[in-house]
């Protein structure tokens, strides 16, 4: 039998990356329509900032298996909304994930497929469970890169699409030097 | 349909401590037959030093959930051989595993079912790939507890009779102040 070789990589804990990963950039032009408002999006995509990076090693997509993943998550705004990832369900439905977070400070936004939504805040040494079934977004709600580890069933694929035509429920904004949760008012059921 | 309530936990970098898991404790009474020199073994078994904390985190053993448990691997020596963790197949042999040493000093040992070994130095930031189908088991080569994190596959399981009855084909060892990997004069094909 032909065995996979076993390996160690180093990561960063100051800037998240892991070396020899495969390296993803989103930069704001990348999230069109993500964002509540369209305007802020606008102005702010003539500097289209990055607003996350990712570094991951992945494995062929078999049942079993793991892939991980770093995430570098700048800090900033478009109009009153934290900077986020696009977040996602899994194409497999069932399989679970795990962040740890290493640096920085955000959170967590998760969501079943009717919409109820949870915020989990994240700080350095904070570990996230996300059970099967759960859309997930990660959300920078300081002023510093926010940096976690996440693992992931190597087979749980990505579903994109539900969450960019629907978004969240919820939206994490800044309002009065808070961090406030509140209702997307885009959302529909 | 009823889901899982997602939560966050919060690792302790220093202690490796995860608040509400479940803990294990491992002494080195809990270990006959695991280290070479039986002679060292009984003296030291006067003093029965822990060797390891385990702190665990972990669901339903169902296909496409994720585990995460934090081990505390204390500094010493049963002979020359450095204090160490049982190791393990995983009973379900093609689950994947995934490493990340938070502290100390350490490293890896790894075997095929055939007894073909690999030995992966860890330190602070490095991440261990653990293939299915390879035996593993963690080896504090410093002299400070050696902490780190491990995912794993909900219904990966532990094979532990066969590490105990046969040993790995390798031990870690000190000789003249060097961490040495060599054969394990007690293996047998
Ligand atoms: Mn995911
Ligand atoms: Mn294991």
């Amino acid at each position: 039998m032909e065995y996979k070789e076993p390996f160690g990589v180093k990561l960063d804990f100051e800037s998240g990356i892991i070396e020899n990963a495969k390296k993803l950039v989103r930069k704001l032009s990348d999230m069109k329509g993500y964002y509540v408002d369209e305007e802020a999006y606008e102005k702010l995509l003539k500097e289209d900032p990055i607003i996350y990076e990712v570094y991951a090693v992945e494995q062929e997509e078999k049942d079993g298996d793991l892939n991980f993943a770093t995430t570098v998550l700048y800090p900033g705004k478009v109009g009153s909304e934290f900077f986020m990832t696009k977040g996602h369900y899994h194409s497999k439905a069932d399989r679970a994930e795990v962040y740890f977070a290493l640096k920085g400070k955000g959170g967590m936004l998760l969501q079943t497929p009717e919409g109820e939504a949870r915020w989990i805040p994240m700080e350095p040494g904070t570990i996230v469970y996300v059970p099967p079934y759960w859309a997930h977004r990660t959300i920078n709600t300081g002023d510093e890169p926010f940096i976690f580890l996440a693992l992931y069933p190597a087979d749980a694929g990505h579903d994109y699409g539900t969450i960019k035509e629907k978004g969240f429920s919820k939206i994490v904004v800044e309002e009065n030097g808070e961090v406030v949760v509140k209702d997307n008012p885009k959302w529909t059921e």
